[in-house]
């Protein structure tokens, strides 16, 4: 597909800077765009390949001096997006319907348009949307609902009972609703306590890759409307993330933990569970989160505490040995003198 | 199902606080439960709700003032459990048999009972005792050995050679005896060296979803009688893990390490190889454990040191900045002075 | 299979120092070795063993005094993995051919003697190399290419478009090249953006089980030739892997970010995105790394500092109760006397 730079301008309600009637097919980076291919600066710490870039155009977020076309839009990266859209599309499906491969039960409802593959199991009274793509190896248990227009990538697992809304996406591997972790104790044996509760995916949710969302022990685990998640994250029974989250990767949330709207989780955090954490907290790589915190609150670190703060207290850990001299140091000049 | 306060009581081996005749058909928490519920206090932090709650009883540890009735069970968490078996029931299987869209060699051993499921593979000389189910796409490789009454759920993979006891539960998408990470590095690239231990997964183990147990590098992998393993936990080859262990979730355990029995383990914690865990030792939340730890220890942080110390010292990172800034005005103090 | 020492030491390029004619047949650790095993000592932390060992044979580094025949070899630890591979050989694969119960595409183009198992798919313009091997429930995405050699264990899926080089091995509930994490947030929405890189696999990589790839961004995702990647591993979109690196386990590395050529880095590390790692890094384990980092260097800790520096700064964070109490007291000193 072939677009000028006005046409993209216009569709993503951004200006032109240079020759609008630049011809534009691809998406590339600053660094290997060539003539035909549009880039974007959305990192200032790229700023300088602005000048040195062979691209067509660059996506921008403000008017800056450069040897290069710009498309100038408010929201450079949503430009960026409604772009690569455009030019690519989404990934395409190719449609099969209901494969004989594909191990149905009498009892399971599947609206229309539905593609189900080769090697797909879906059991008793599963209720499945119309245009829903369950692919091979997929896996829809028993009394499982899932809405419209979702995708299960291969060998996606969602355990009985769980309940997906529309526009759902399970990558490859994930598993829903598998028991939570409840084990009752006594007499030093370990005795499996059913889970209750299920898991609960809202709308246009998407799930990465081998992550693993635990039923409710007694209530329900939710992931909130809109919200994100990486690969391989753990979401503990009862859990509540909250809608429009972004949950990046390996991150581990256990039981009971309620999480607001909003909230930005980096990789490989960890937050306890029983606590509340706020709408709009933004929690950092590796953060250790152990205690309830407030709306708006920017934290990272194990034991988690205020950002601003981290940043400079963690990267004070390599002064030790120098605190521990100092502090020595002082000791004697005292004990010298007495 | 509908159960008397008294009846239930009787089943817990507990006693009875208030109306006995409370009319029970499910549980709830403290703050949702309805008049037909019994709920639970195990966590002191929700003393208060005993006040509040609508619920028709509830499971308490001691005799307590409350407005509702009372079910007191010398262990409450575990009556609790005995409780919700008894109105709900673990999960039910349908009962399948051998699916004819399964794979099963003909040198394989099944035993009575079994429900193989379509799209399950069952290798050549696997041996599967009674009572077990493999749902759809479970993979049993060659010559593995699976005891009586386990259930493989929907994509579990069990590399060659595993052996698995009785009641053993293997949650979607884990993998059980895949290579150890073993290379030798010789003049600059990494050449695999075969690996000649298996895993051994012994009797009422429970492994969570996406867990991967490494086989042997020369000695077995052993996850003990008892354990069980939450989810996205790596065990390295050769590890053995003892009997009766809690092991939350995306916990890594390197290679050779051995583990006592009893140990709890907090999510995402880290252990080193070659090392010897005790005993009855806990291992808090993300901590790194890098040397032996005798029996008995309660241990926490990165690096792990015991449990006490390391909340009041990794608490003091934070005070870092004002640390250094007393160093410096002490050290300018007594500059001032020379 | 039987070997004399001799003939071992023949086949590693070593000396025998003790009876040659010893009669060899398997491998065992020090601890449990008997007389017609051979062990090895690579980790001097096991050399009192050398004396009380029961072996027929020890592989070391230099030769030393020890009342057991010795099979001394330059790299002790390639040397034993050699004798593994002639004592036990590489795992064996069946022989199967295409099988009747697999889903393969048309289309797709399959080379001379691969397996393709039962429940296996191979979609649309997949092109898969001599001598491959599908398990079951392994899934190859449209447009994928597949070397010569490979080997997909069950239930590991590659989505469309991605490429593997020759001698592959992509464990079991692997995913390779799902979309990347990618969204672009407007008006408190999280809008999806399709990822136009591909992930590719180069040759001789092995990736462990649970493992996610993203696809790339815009720019590929690469794992560079003959890296291993052990299990529950994570590589963002666009992330480039050099040749010969070792990422053991549990590892997360965020997109954009580039590795240099034979990096080691240890379990639970972390790597942010859009940073620049050198050749030759080692990086310990849950380590968290947030800058560029130089070719040959050693670090740890999070954040990562200096291996030497970091081994005594954070053994230091459980002495800040006693830091804090020592500057209290210089305080009150200098307190008391004014």
């Amino acid at each position: 597909m072939e677009k000028t730079l006005a046409q993209l301008a216009q569709h993503v309600g951004g200006k032109v800077k240079g020759n609008a009637e630049t011809k534009i097919t691809a998406v590339a980076t600053l660094e290997n765009a060539t003539a035909t291919d549009i880039s974007f600066l959305s990192n200032p710490k790229y700023t300088n390949a602005l000048q040195t870039t062979k691209a067509g155009a660059v996506i921008v977020g403000k008017d800056t001096d450069a040897p290069v076309p710009l498309l100038i839009a408010e929201d450079p990266y949503y430009a960026l997006s409604q772009i690569v859209i455009l030019l690519y599309g989404h990934r395409k499906h190719k449609k099969i319907g209901l494969s004989q491969k594909a191990s149905i039960a009498k009892t399971a409802k599947i609206g229309k348009n539905c593609d189900i593959h080769d090697f797909a199991t879906i059991c008793d009274n599963a209720v499945i949307g119309d245009n829903t793509i369950i692919y091979p190896g997929g896996f829809v248990g028993p009394d499982v609902t899932i809405g419209k227009n979702c995708i299960l990538y291969p060998n996606a697992v969602i355990y009985d009972g769980s309940r997906l809304g529309d526009n759902v996406i399970i990558n490859s591997n994930a598993v829903i609703g598998k028991d939570g972790y409840g084990y009752a104790t006594h007499k030093g044996k370990h005795y499996k306590t059913p889970q209750i509760g299920i898991a609960v995916i809202e709308d246009d949710v998407e799930i990465g890759s081998n992550c693993c969302i635990q039923c409710g022990a007694i209530e329900n685990t939710v992931i909130g409307q809109g919200s994100k998640l990486g690969d391989l994250i753990n979401v503990g029974h009862g859990a509540k993330i909250g809608p429009h989250c972004l949950l990046v990767s390996q991150i581990g949330i256990a039981g009971s933990t309620t999480i607001g709207h909003h909230c930005v989780i980096a990789a490989q955090a960890g937050i306890v569970g029983h606590i509340k954490i706020g709408n709009c907290v933004k929690i950092g790589a590796q953060a250790g989160v152990i205690n309830d915190i407030p709306d708006n609150q920017d934290i990272f670190g194990a034991p988690a505490i205020d950002a601003a703060k981290a940043r400079r207290a963690y990267a004070m850990i390599e002064d030790l040995p120098e605190i521990r001299k100092s502090i020595r140091r002082l000791e004697k000049q005292r004990k010298d003198e007495e």
